[in-house]
């Protein structure tokens, strides 16, 4: 294995305590994030806000990693990218998507609030274009055909006002090392963004997947 | 005006105390995203820091906004997107990028850390879409041509390590209400990610534009 994706020895036990440890912190920071945006609260009660938190994140940093949090996978194939900003179980940037395989291809219901808007009351075309992107490359690897994203292009035909929304990806077609994913954003009156990506295999992965092993899921 | 563009009547001075007091608020949220990805601190301390950020955002929730923060801008056409995804000054999801007009359009240095991963240690293919959806955006409001995004085609070079990148954009060509332009994102080994998009100006602003008032800068 290359490019530094690393083994995961966790044991599934230690995993699960991890998830109810760091979830409900996550979350925790992400109702913060969101407050920030919208509070009105006076400034002293701001500065002492900022003053606080400040000193939390001084004692937290105190034992780190160096770098990134990257993506550690099990050797039954499972992947933990509890760093990636769509899906990551540990990054507050992420809303964060849980996306679950169906018949078809991947599908995922979530709920982007103030901390994704562009356009008033509506969510930024750019976030419609991250969600995407990683729905279409875990449509991809679901398929067994796991790739990096070549190109990608958005269709936006409506606003995509904030709240509940939900999104499909499948896999179009695929030759050699190449798949072609589609998929689409929905919000309460249908259909808001449309995708077309082509996702590519690197090199390094190739052996791995040709032989057989559990396809890494996706690449980001 | 219409669709939750908001007239600005804060005066510049109070605007001033604004982006100092709200700046390094949403700053500090900002250093305790990258340090919950990446923070190895023992269980107890992860749960006293949960607790203390619950009673933070409960105290701060109890004066603020019952909606997202919209865009606010001045008569005099500048506008003030502080919930922005991208270049919000109070939404710790955004970097947040600073966007200035060059000579060709416009261009932006900034850095992305942890919180912004997809592949280990590179930049989410998605978050660089969401960057360059903002920055070729604003190049069509630069160039007093704004607009919604239509369409988005994104080309991935290489990957794009972690760290301190830059971008621009471009107006690329024009006609009637549509504008396409296009941009870049760079890495310290050269172009990484290229992008074109079509910005169509909506309906309701066309009055606005079209009588030769200052346009606002970007939909986003």
């Amino acid at each position: 294995m290359s490019s530094g994706y690393q083994i995961d020895e966790t044991s599934l036990a230690d995993l699960e305590a991890e998830r109810r440890l760091y979830g409900p912190f996550t979350q925790a920071i992400r109702d913060l994030v969101d407050v920030g945006i919208r509070t009105t609260a006076p400034a002293h009660e701001v500065e002492r806000a900022r003053a606080e938190i400040e000193e939390i994140t001084a004692r937290l940093r105190r034992a780190g990693l160096s770098g990134p949090y990257g993506v550690r996978f099990r050797t039954d194939g499972a992947s933990r990218a509890w760093g990636n900003a769509v899906v990551g179980l540990r990054n507050a940037v992420a809303p964060p998507l849980v996306i679950t395989k169906d018949e078809r291809g991947v599908r995922s219901e979530f709920h982007l609030g103030a901390a994704y808007e562009g356009p008033p009351g509506s969510v930024h075309g750019g976030v419609l274009s991250l969600v995407l992107d990683q729905m279409l490359g875990q449509a991809a690897g679901a398929g067994g055909r796991p790739g990096m994203t070549a190109t990608l292009t958005l269709t936006y035909r409506k606003r995509t006002p904030l709240g509940d929304l939900s999104s499909r990806a499948w896999i179009d077609r695929a030759e050699d090392h190449k798949t072609w994913a589609r998929g689409e954003i929905c919000g309460p009156e249908g259909v808001t963004v449309e995708a077309e990506g082509l996702f590519i295999l690197p090199r390094w992965a190739r052996g791995r997947v040709d032989s057989g092993l559990p396809p890494v899921e996706s690449f980001e």
